[in-house]
Formats: structure tokens, sequence, C-alpha cells
């Protein structure tokens, strides 16, 4: 259960009094707000604040277009207009803060993302909880035989078993000595800042997060994506579910354009209008590298 | 009159009807939501959206600093030491989005800060309305005789007569130019992407603006002070009322570590201690040069 | 001629003295390194400094992917795999200065990529120079009868030679009076930071700019594009041959994978898949817009 | 020792043919390119490559003031003028890039700052070497009595020898579990990316980072002060050795107007003012919270 009684206690008091307000309001977010979304087995995403709706994004392109934009008739049309486009500033209209508790491993990845504001749990200053990503089994995966950076099936059997013991006992016997460098009857007590660099990389930390949707949209297009790490990618698949509640229209057209979309290279459109034109290409006479035509093949048989 | 009878109407609607919301709501933002502040001639500041208030501040720090802040009693206390200590991140959770209508050449110093997301009218795809800014003749300025970069005394008289004669005529035959080169009975049309080369700077543009507060403080820092050119200042103080009455405690702190506070490189600290113990230091012996003993003394006399 | 004799003497004496230096040192850049390459009527874009080259880029990729990377045997095949998986960190590693002298409505486009370090000559400070971006003949286009945003055919005749004159005789008035106000006998003269307002947005500015080589390669996708407005596509064009000598391997990719790529929908693939199976999809049956259909067949034909 | 000699025999390669550029040189810059300066145990921070010079900041500037920059008769004034006036964009002007070998808890302290660009090492495509951070005598501090984020003295005798016993055993019972998961005969080895997670805080990472000289300037303010964490004030105070012979005019500026200023809140100008005036003023009379008085004093007794 990642939330202690106290937080979920929080939670429903502040969804208990809405109060009035002249901004837009998005119904499909005012669902979610401060909900906590489970990810993983202790983690979570959760809603504190957003603003805009799909509206905002048309109204933000409209003062730019000016009266031109009215040849659009409708905001879906413009949206997609928009996305299609590569018009990226209209989407930054719309703001979006997260509550997420996350391991720190996933953390470091997340953090590559520059363009949000943070701000994180300080081990400096307080003291980490006694929480720690053990993955599911299903999820204990081998690394991939092809892939450096990527994973095959799970483990089976005594391996599997043994991993999990190490994992559990490496991060028990770390916290209890974290726990124990830091008090202990008759002794000085190492500072926070030290003590914490005992601790491995599965303990949940957490953190706030606001971004604009158009940051947003991109770092779900990446995190989203199959070829993400299991971990990131189930907390970006819990905020895309909100994020589509939150402006339909918007999501749709990233649905098509970026998550389903695909990218040609020019050589690859040259040889897609090679096979329209009814001729066999091979590897060989594409002009693609190998590693370039499996991946070409991957999506265009 | 900055807006058009229109205008007026679609912001009384906008303000007519308020909606429950389960978000953080800042009353003295409300009360300012949508309503047109007049800055210059036909300029105008207005708040779109906003997320957050002082609450959001304190709330984002207690994230970071963990059980460690309850230390701190008081929201104000909080927020006060976060200023003080260069703390940026938390102020970064609020986010404000303006309605701008200003003259291009501030536009032009505005769009310096890049920490910013920006929706501008776009001339190239519409048509410039015709509007200028004509100063007035207290803010008709005279070159500085000391600063290169700053103003003197107002413009008196007949001079002060032909620069705005100049103005108003120079801008209406552009304007007029700018019209006839766009469409005309009988021609082609110039492109609107190339017409608007021929309009000078103090043609009014719009856009919209949204920032944090951390970076609106900063922006706010320099254009409010007294250094800044008078036009971009107008708007600056403009959306420091505005500011004052969304996040008070912030503001406070803001006004009383930043506006009103003076930063002493370690020279000058030297001076200062040496003047409390009871020397007479001069600028010969300050070690300072005569530019940086001239902004001394402004400052301590 | 963009540039003075002076200018000239500088840049010649600029490229006498070579030093010895430790650094990566790209031959097809030092060629570059201060003349000017002419554009538009008084403009240019000359490259002042740069860091890195090809080798930098794979490099910091071997520093991220350590041992692993030697799988992919040579440089060219790293970078080809870098663009395509949009991978940006290690071309980030790479860095340039440009000077450029380009007109104010130039400028204002260029400016919203944020992603620069910019330093513009300042016309609250110092006094602008005479100088008017004038459209050749072939580059005085009427607007486009299909696009908001684009351009037609050339003005012909009398319209043609009446916008030409209005540019020049506004220009040179605004000019005069921008002069007048500024000093002249027996008046105070009007600050500098006003009598720029009434200078046309056809005046030439010029900045220093300086960008890393990923965001330099998303400006150059965006303004080197034929729907880019032609004069600032007249800079990135200058600029692609630049980049084409310092980076050859990296600027190939950039060619293959975006300039001359293609992003499909969701939608779009599977129509092209539908094809590919010998099936006749028309608009009514591909499940897309009008004005989607239209770019597609732009494509696809 | 925190190279290898395959390294240490590549640096010496890399140092041993200087090439010629027409760029900038900066000669004290050029002292230290490639070469590592050892920090804490195992870790270093190096040159990679850097742009600009002291003259590279002026250059800049006088492109912004144009003509009037000359009655600033050095390069010396200039700088420290733009300095003391918080005119950051010419300071943007120079980069930098380092390779740093850093301690993981370190490394998350410091990619808080944004602006830079990182490529770091992919714990998830490669294989972590058997590297952790342990803590001179003189560094093992206790937990500060009086500030939540800070440290005391030394641990000393057994307490402080149970610590570093501990420190040294988790570590290794940790890398020798993670060596195993990954592979031991007849097993299938646990994923990478899942692998690293048993990993703690200490053990060590290296990065590219490049940053231009304003933000590294803001970098080296906030982590080589007295309040930082001393594991990244050891890596800011390497980087400030390198930083004063690559700039020393700017590197002079930056120490006596941030490193050595101070900066004052109206309240305490107010005090400042009234003990120069004679007055004897206490906390009491003062205006200022205990908190704020306990830092004012700090400075001014």
């Amino acid at each position: 259960m990642p939330l202690t009684p106290e937080q979920e206690a929080e939670i429903a008091e502040a969804r208990l009094h809405p109060r009035p307000t002249l901004r837009a309001v998005a119904e499909g977010m005012e669902r979610h707000l401060y909900l906590a979304h489970p990810v993983l087995d202790h983690g979570f995403v959760r809603v504190i604040d957003y603003m805009g709706d799909d509206a905002a994004i048309t109204q933000a392109a409209r003062v730019s277009y000016g009266r031109g934009t009215k040849a659009v008739s409708n905001d879906e049309g413009l949206i997609r207009y928009l996305m299609r486009h590569w018009h990226s500033t209209p989407f930054e209209m719309c703001e979006v803060k997260f509550h997420v508790k996350l391991p720190v491993f996933v953390a470091r990845q997340w953090i590559r993302h520059r363009t949000a504001n943070v701000n994180e749990y300080s081990a400096r200053y307080s003291i980490l909880d006694r929480e720690f990503y053990i993955p599911a089994p299903e999820h204990l995966a081998a690394q991939s035989t092809v892939n450096n950076q990527g994973r095959g099936e799970p483990l089976q059997g005594e391996e599997a078993q043994r991993v999990l013991d190490w994992l559990r006992e490496d991060a028990a016997r770390a916290y209890d000595h974290y726990e124990a460098m830091l008090s202990r009857e008759g002794q000085q007590g190492l500072a926070r800042e030290l003590a914490r660099m005992n601790l491995p990389a599965n303990i949940y930390t957490q953190w706030y997060w606001k971004i604009d949707l158009h940051n947003l949209f991109h770092f779900l297009r990446l995190r989203a994506d199959a070829h993400a790490q299991y971990e990131i990618r189930a907390y970006a698949e819990a905020m895309c579910g909100i994020v589509r509640d939150w402006v339909p229209l918007a999501w749709a057209a990233f649905e098509d354009y970026r998550l389903g979309g695909v990218t040609l290279s020019a050589k690859a459109v040259e040889v897609v209008k090679r096979r329209l034109a009814g001729e066999a290409v091979t590897q060989e006479t594409s002009g693609m590298s190998k590693g370039e035509w499996r991946e070409f093949e991957g999506v265009w048989g």
C-alpha cells in the first residue's frame, strides 16, 4: 500500500470541498485531483494541480493566428493541425503538477528530462522511509540476448528465487545499517547527508514534478514507448490515462501523430515508393544498413 | 481605449460564471482574472489563468524537506527563509498566464527572458491593427547626458512638438502603405509576411505569456527596476500589483529581499566594516573604481 | 556590401595567425572562421567560434554506452544510429557561435528558438546604421491565395514598382527623422531608447548567437524548410553549408533522417499498408481530413 | 588511483600533438586539457574542451553596446561592470566541457542544475565498475546538532570504525551480488537495467558535462559555498581552480562580486545605516526574525 492512513485521510479531506473559480475547469481532471494511482509495489502518481484544458490550446493558437484560424471550424481540427505541423507553443499553455513516489533508479532516468520543475524529498535534510522496489516475478527479466539495452524472458526457478532473496536481504541490511549509523544509544550519529549513501537504488523517493503539456507529451512519447524500461513505462502509462481524461482532443491527436506515428528517413521513403510501384526491395538493394533494415521491416514487414 | 466593445463583452461574460474546482484557489487572483489593466496608451496586461498560491510554495518545500520543515512554524517564516536562501524550486510550483498587448520595441526587450512560454500574434498570418505607441508629453524624454542607456528630462516646446508630429505622421504613413500594399483594387497584393516589414517598432502586438513565479520574480526584479526603460517598467509595475494580490507572502519576501535588497561586493563589505569601525573611507582608499564608488555612495551616502 | 573595409581588414587579420591548441580541430570549420557569408542585400552569417567535431559526438556517446558501443564499428554507423533513435545529448556536445546581421523582422522569428545564447546590438545604448532590407524583384512575392501563411508569384510591373518605392521612401524618411530626433543643432535630442521606435522592421540589426548542434539541427529543420519564410530560410541555408563542412557525418545523418525524412501518423501508416496490399485508397476511405489527405498526397502521390 | 594505465596513456597521447586553430586560445586552459584532477578517493574532473576566453566576453558585450563600450577603456573594467550589473549574456559566450567521475549521490545533487548538457555512463547498457566512495576519517562527520542539513565534528573511535566497516562491507556485498545476478555459470542472468538497483549511492558513475560560463558561475556559487555538502564542494573547488586559469579576469570579478559578496535585505540595509549613524541595534529593534539576525550577525558582528 503506497499511502499511509494519514495520507488517505488528507486526500479525502482535500476532495471534500470544491471552491468556485473563474478559471478554465477540466471536468475529466477534477476527477483525478489528489487521488493516488498506484504504480509498481509502493509507488504512485497523483495530480496536485493543473492549468488549462483543450480549449486553452486553441485559444492560444487563435491569439497567434488571429482571424485566420476561424477557417478551421472546430477545436478538434485545429488541435490536429497544430500537432501535425509541430506547433509546440499552444500546447505549452497547459500545465500540470504531479506528486510521484518512485524508486531512485527510475528517478535518475526521469530527471534527464530537463524542461520541468522539480522538488524532491531531501535525504540530506530528512530520513528516508524503509521502502524498496522488488520486482514482481513476471518483471524479473533476464538480460536480452539481442539488445544491450533490453530485457528477455522472466527468470525462472532457483535463479529467480536467489535474485529476489538478494534484493530483499541487501536492501534490508543496508537500511538497518542506515538507521544504526544515524542514531543509536551512546553514539554521535553519522550525518544524514552521508548515511544515505549506503542505500541502494531501489529505495523509494518522492517529488513534485511540474511540466507543460508539450514537454509532457515529449516525455510520454519516449517513456511510454515499448523500448523504455518497464519500471518508468509503468509511470508513463499511468500518466497517459490521466492526460487522456484531462485534454481528450490533444490526447487523440498525440496518439495518432506521435505514439502511433512512424518517421521514415529519405532512404526509407524511397524504398516504400519503390514497393508501391511494385518493386521487391531487399536490404541489399535498399541502401540501408542491416540495423536500419531490421527496424524498417519491423514496421512494414 | 485598449479593448474593443466585443472584447469587453467577452471578458464580462467570462467573469459571470464561476465553476467548482478542487484545486487551490487564490481569492486575490480571482478578482483579477480576465480584467484588462491598461498600460501605456493602447496596451494592457490581463491574467488568463494561474496555478497555485502561497500555500503551494510551502507545500512543495515540505515535500523537499520532509519532517524537518515543521520546525518553521508558519508559512510566512518558511517563505522568507526560502527567498533568503535562494531556494528557487518551490517558487517554480506556481504558474501564471498573461495576455499582454504591447509595442513591438517593448516586446523585443521582453522576449530576452527565455524561460517562459509565448504565443504571439502572427503578422505573417494575420493583419496587424492600426495602433501605435505615442509617448505622453511627460515621457517624451531627452537622452541622458550621463548614461548611454538612460533618459533625462522631457523634451520641451517646439522640439517636443516636432518629435510627436514625426512619430504620428511616420506611423500613419507606414500603416497607409502597409494596407495599400496588402490589397487594393486591381492588384495582386504583397504577401503579409513582407508587408509587415514597413511597420515601425511602436506598433502594438499581443501575446500570451506563461511563466512560473520564480522566473516572473526574476523578470520583475530587472524590469520593475528604476534603470529599466520606462515603457517596459509600466508593464512590470502593473504585474507587480497583480502578484501582490495573488501570493501576498511571497510578494512581501520578494520586496524585502530582492526589490529592496542590496548586493555588496567583497570590497564593499570591507568598506562598510571599516566605516562601522569609525574610519572615514574615500574612493581613493576604498580599492573601488570611480564607477563602483559612485554606485556605492548612491546607497550608503 | 554587408561589411565595411575596417571589418574586412579585421577579419583578414584574425585569419592570419593560427595558434596551437590541444582541442579537437575541425578542418572544414577552420576554413569558415570569421569569414562573412553574404545573405540578403546587407546581411551575413559568420562563424566566430566552435567546439567539437564529428568525433566529439561519438566520444560522448561512448561515455554513455560504455563498452557496448564498440559493437558499432565506426563513427558513421554510430552517428546514424544516434540520429535515428532520437538520442539528442551526444549532439549537444558540439557548440557553435555565429555573428549574424539580419533584418529585425527576421530576428523576431529567429528569437522564438529559446535554447540559444544571444547578445544583440542594443538600440537603447547605440545608434543603428542606415541599412534596410529591400527584396530583390524575384522575392517581392504576392500573398498566397491558398495559404494564409505563404507566398505566391512575384509582383509585376507597376505594382512591384510602387511597393519598392514605398519600402525605400518610408525607410529613408523614418531614418532621416530618427537621426533628426536624436540630435540637431540647438535641440536636446530624444532618448535613443525612444527614437528607435520610429524605425521599420526591415532595418538591420546584428547579434552573436551561440547554440549546440542538437538545437541548431532543430532550428535548421524548421527554418531551412520550404514552408519557412524565404528571408529566414536564406540564413538557414547559409548555415547548412557551414554545418556540412563542420560535422560531415552528423550532417549526412541529419539530411537523411530529418530534412529528407517524413513523419506518418498512425492513420497514414495504415493507408500506406493498404496501398502496399494493393488497395486503392481515397480520401473518403482513408479516415483523414481533406487537409491531411492533401499533405499525404503531396508525399505519396 | 582514479585512472587506469590505459586512460593515463590516452591522456598523454592526446596532449602530445597540438594542432593549429584560428579560434581564440586560452593558454591557461590548454595546460589543463584532458588532465585528471583527482577528487575524493576515486573521482576526478578533467576538461575535455572549451570555447572562448576573457576577450570573448568583452567582444560579445561590445556587439551589444556598440560604440558605447569604448568608454570603458579596458577588458577588466568592462568585465567587472558586466558582473556588477548582472549582465549574464556575455558570460554565456564561453563554454566548457568536463569529464567527471563522481559518486551517484553527488551526481543526484549536481543534476538539479538543469541548464547544462549531460551524457552519463548508462548502467542500463553497460556494467558499472567496482568503485565506491568511502569517506576519509576527517570527513566521516556526525550530524550537526544545530542544522538539519549540516555536519558536525568527525566521528571518533569505535563508532567511526563501525560506520566505515558497514559502508565497505555493504558496498562489497551489494557489488558481489550485482555481478552474480548478471552472470554466473548455468544461469540466464538478470537484465542489467534491473541488477543496477542493488547498488548503493556511493558507487561511482561518470559523465560528460557541458555548460556555459554564466551557468557554471551560478553552479560554483552554490556548490563551492561553505553550506554545500563537502563531497560536491570538493568537485566545485577543483573546477574553481580551472576556471581561474581559463578566464582570470572573469574569475576575479566573480570572486569579488559573488563568492565574496553579501546580499542585504531592505531591512538589513536599514539596520546597517542605523549602525553607521551610531545607533546600537539589537535583534528586538531590528525588525528581523531570530534566524535572520543570527545570519546578519554572522557577517556584521
